[in-house]
């Protein structure tokens, strides 16, 4: 059988590189070849300025909601397709459990974005970031950060080790954002990455030029990045300085995104013993974390650390649970660890694991040169190293054995445990092991600066945990200093790295046509038809509705009072509320004024407002007194859909008296039929 | 008399540099010498060392509150002695209105970020980024991103045009943040800044290590730096570029901040035509960018647009504005525009416009090579050029003269108009003067991508506006590709430069531990007196009252739709309540269910609690039906002060039902006596 050849997708083209760029891969499980691929002959200027040109514009004409949608797409249709991934997964040396970390939870982050892009992000063009900010005494000339999409590519170089899963957690929230992409797999599981891009290719979701593929070397394509455009890069912190450095990155101020591998360490709290829940949580973690994937994740434990009076019984632990770990080949349901993703890849960690003995450290676990599994693969045991002198052994914090290995260091004391743990130099993940809250307080206060994500795992969140190792869509990844001093992901925070932030300055009536949100002070509809008998699609942004007003009185006030229970000194006590030094005398309840504003504003009938679900930023202005008047304006701020069936209108509530002085404003919540 | 040698502040003492690293600063104004400087000999690694050993520490036992307060009150020290800055400015070639920018504005942002710190950063150690994120089914593991200080130095690298603002406006977010500085001026006006630095230091209100100054070159400093120090600096793309591409920042992921200066825009508008108010704003703003600070300012209108068929009139409006004028000795009152920094400054300026000229654009006002103004002085006059084919002449979109220098061009319709804007490759400020919503929200939304702020003027907003030059602190200040791509201020988006954001998972109780917040579902104080008979010092977070129970009748609910008039079906039509998707019958008001609480959980009396303020992030989780019973848990989530008689309490609020299923939880706000 002929070895396929990998395709690049340029400019909505499958192209093939020239002949003479080809290299081969080969499967971790016997060497056998698997596929060859190369990208001589592709022009990769011409890439960037069709997803400039195409595929940006094409994204941007979209509303973050329908780049929502489209990302969800993505995500059922790999779901659909997922046993050809599962299939060849087992040629990179993954199990099918670590294939399902690749593949579903490639997939589930797809779901996430879409479904924080629907819930978080409005259905515009345009997000807003934080408040107005007032510049002016009369509110003529007011701020506003918006964001928008970046108008360059976003280059995706990736790493081997999840080449779905790392694909689709930049492609998700780059495309939320309304910019194209161009992905650049690792090559040695780049067959896997192209299968699973093509599947997203042929569900003919993505408009033109939103994505495309380089399946070998980049070329030239950083020759022509500008500041428009982002690099987002995982892998090892040398090839990351290289792409960092070059002179068209560093002159062009394009952003640089780098998730590096780190030594990440994992900690047992001062007060688990061996014995306690803790300690077991801890062994079991640090095994894991050894042997899916073969080690091989940029977030695995490389350090783990314990109470110098602990180290025997945590090594002896890991020791013992190891022991039961078989590793074979992937496709055998009985194989706990599968290979090493190439056999080069295994020389590098057998190369690493001698520097680490160099240094000081010694093997207490596993035999580095053993070659368990089937012939030709990449196999190896899982390895223990311990150093019991984590100062004077610095390799230990330096040198990373990219594989199934790990070393064990004592600590003496939450100082100690803390430099420790920095002296890593920054990290993307670090766990610890405590159910004491002080003893998590002073840790996290001391080493948070360090790591990008911080787990504190105990008895009480074992159950539910995800594990020290999984990066979650809502949270970021990503660590500071070694770790490459960047974030991914984290919700719409992943999405901002892929746009511009701008200051709006102007005047109320500007800021609302350029963000297109109702903004107070600017333009209002009144309309003639109470706007709850309107669908969504009937709605409009700025549309109001303007009610009559109502006095309120001090019998209003009794009777609430002595209906509700809330006797506040304030509503009840004319001295007393004088004597205060906010209110002039009794005043109204700031519950009454919303009741009545309710009252005011509200249209009985069933219709397409279904129920109130919330309320935002409430904020009272002005006191009411017995005797004023009130009136309310209500405007539709923003809208955005839940479903096909049901989605959230965004009212701004405004509160005036009979002075027009506004009593109180903010944002009411509807559930309502589009 | 003897020229005066500036001072190093390193490790807390005023150190000479070495006599053989000094060199001369001249006036701008006639050439004389007014100091000497240099930092030979200072050791720079045990500068940084000391920040990161002295300084950190000492500003991380700090709240932000506390850090709030001491930048107050270095804003008034400032202020107090603001007539020494005055006098030393004039040397710089600045009219005392450039230095009100200078020296008043850098003492405005002092206080700007006292107050955002004090208003929205917590009494804390820790900030919280965003809500929790559930990550289980059953709530035992849960999100929350925090910040805390980065650990390191920051190292403030400051342009000459502002030698106090630039130092402040970087040193409020640092100190906010919790970080030690270490400030390098440009060597033109760093006596100036020295001088101020001075005030902060005879203040006597920073802690030890807080801030250091390096006066001459910074040496090996940046062979020091590792990933916990930020280096921010604004100056020139050269230089930044330089100090960007150190191989330490790249290999250390040191954060690096730029503003560099860029080829900022002002286009007018399509609707804009002579005779409109756009178009006089258009010209009087043109005018006052090119001489205020005698044009040195990164901000300043380089490039200025207008509609092809405006040219001439645009071109004669501002050179009948220019021709008033005067240009001539700072300290003299009649002066509108002082001198530049130095001569060899305005040698830079003659040689760029000739690059200028030389590429197509023309001289259309003022003499590039007359030299006005005193004798030995860095004056010149203000020079406006014209560029009719700006596709053509394309250094005017890349060829900066950092002087009283633009060039008018035209374009040809929207399109034209966001190409030429973007063309600059990225600025830190653009202003668009028109009327139509329409033009704005085109315009805008085609050229955010390349700029940092943006101000649509126009005759609603002129008379309050701030004006194009002018970053504000509470706006961000940067701009993408050769603006330097980063950020400065903006609130409390500066501060978090100087924080790492990391993101913590654990159960309610350790992320309550980790926050100093109540979390809810993390551990509550049920305390035997009633809250709101506490002052805010006697207050500890978590402390709660749990109320006792009432049963919500029917009686209650139609009582309530007709006093408050909201006879919203859901409330009062049985079939159509049930037959909404949402209820099962009728439901009692939001608005009924909030008033109940609040009578559950108020204490009528005067006392610490002033008044309910606001509301914030409500949710109504689960109906209440008629016969349903309701209590109230009300948690002190956290304090703030607002000034030294008043404070915010926030509460949580959670109302549950019998089955102890949550009704609604939200925020509440009272005003307190501290």
């Amino acid at each position: 059988m002929k070895t396929p050849q990998l395709l690049n997708y340029a400019r909505d083209q499958w192209l093939p590189g020239d002949p003479g760029s080809l290299s081969p891969i080969n499967s971790a499980i016997d060497g056998s070849p698997v596929a060859t691929t190369g990208s001589g002959g592709i022009e990769f200027g011409a890439m960037l300025r069709y997803a400039r040109e195409i595929g940006g514009p094409a994204l941007r004409t979209l509303t973050f909601h329908e780049r929502a949608r489209i990302i969800k797409g993505l995500g059922l249709a790999i779901m659909a397709r997922k046993e050809e991934l599962y299939e060849l997964n087992y040629q990179t040396g993954a199990t099918r459990k670590d294939g399902w970390i690749d593949i579903e939870g490639g997939a589930g982050t797809l779901f996430s974005f879409s479904s924080k892009g629907r819930r978080e992000l409005p259905d515009a063009h345009v997000l807003l970031d934080g408040p107005v900010e007032p510049l002016s005494k009369s509110g003529s000339f007011i701020g506003q950060h918006i964001y928008t999409p970046l108008q360059g590519a976003a280059v995706h170089i990736n790493a081997f080790n999840f080449p779905v899963w790392g694909m689709l957690e930049k492609l998700a929230p780059t495309l939320l954002a309304g910019m194209p992409a161009i992905v650049k797999p690792a090559s040695s599981t780049a067959y896997l990455c192209e299968a699973a891009f093509r599947v997203m290719i042929e569900s003919c979701l993505l408009p033109p030029g939103a994505v495309q593929l380089i399946v070998g070397g980049v070329g030239d394509l950083f020759d022509h990045l500008t500041g428009q455009d982002v690099v987002s890069f995982t892998g090892s912190a040398s090839t990351a300085l290289k792409l960092r450095s070059h002179p068209v990155v560093q002159r062009e101020s394009v952003k640089f995104v780098a998730e590096q591998d780190s030594l990440n360490a994992s900690l047992l709290g001062p007060d688990a013993a061996p014995g306690t829940p803790e300690f077991d949580l801890f062994v079991k973690e640090v095994v894991n974390e050894m042997t899916v994937k073969a080690g091989q994740k940029c977030t695995a434990i490389r350090r783990a650390m314990a109470p110098v009076q602990h180290l025997d019984a945590v090594e002896a632990a890991i020791r013992d649970r190891l022991a039961s770990v078989r590793v074979g080949d992937p496709r055998d349901k009985a194989s706990r660890m599968g290979a090493l993703v190439s056999c080069s890849q295994r020389d590098d960690v057998r190369a690493q694991i001698a520097k680490l003995t160099a240094a000081g450290a010694r093997v207490v676990a596993g035999n580095p040169d053993a070659s368990p599994g089937v012939a030709g693969g990449a196999f190896m045991e899982p390895i223990l190293l311990r150093a019991d002198n984590p100062w004077d052994a610095e390799a230990v914090h330096d040198i990373e054995a990219f594989g199934p290995v790990s070393t064990v260091m004592p600590y003496s004391g939450m100082a100690d445990a803390i430099a420790l743990a920095n002296r890593g130099m920054g990290s993307l993940a670090l766990s610890l092991f405590t159910h004491s809250p002080d003893a998590a307080r002073e840790f996290i206060h001391g080493a948070a600066a360090f790591h990008g994500r911080m787990l504190v795992l105990n008895r009480d969140n074992a159950a539910e945990s995800t594990g020290h190792g999984s990066p979650l869509p809502v949270l970021v990844h990503g660590g500071p200093g070694r770790a490459g001093g960047s974030e991914e992901m984290g919700g719409v925070r992943g999405v901002k790295h892929y746009m511009q932030r701008t200051a709006i300055q102007s005047s109320p009536a500007m800021i609302a046509a350029i963000s297109e949100q109702y903004i107070p002070g600017g333009p209002k509809h009144e309309i003639a038809q109470h706007p709850f008998r309107r669908r969504m699609s009937e709605l409009r942004i700025g549309d109001t509705l303007k009610t009559g007003s109502r006095t309120v009185t001090l019998e209003d006030i009794e009777h609430f009072a002595n209906f509700t229970g809330d006797t506040f000194y304030a509503h009840m006590d004319e001295e007393a509320a004088k004597a205060s030094p906010i209110f002039e005398g009794r005043v109204a309840h700031g519950y009454l004024i919303l009741s009545f504003a309710a009252g005011l504003f509200v249209d009985p009938d069933p219709g397409p407002v279904l129920a109130n679900t919330g309320l935002e930023d409430l904020r009272f202005l002005t006191p009411l007194y017995p005797g004023d008047s009130m009136r309310v304006e209500l405007s539709v701020r923003a809208m955005s859909l839940k479903s096909n069936e049901t989605g959230v209108v965004r009212w701004a509530v405004e509160i005036f008296n009979q002075d027009d002085e506004l009593v109180a404003t903010y944002d009411l919540l509807t559930e309502n039929v589009p």
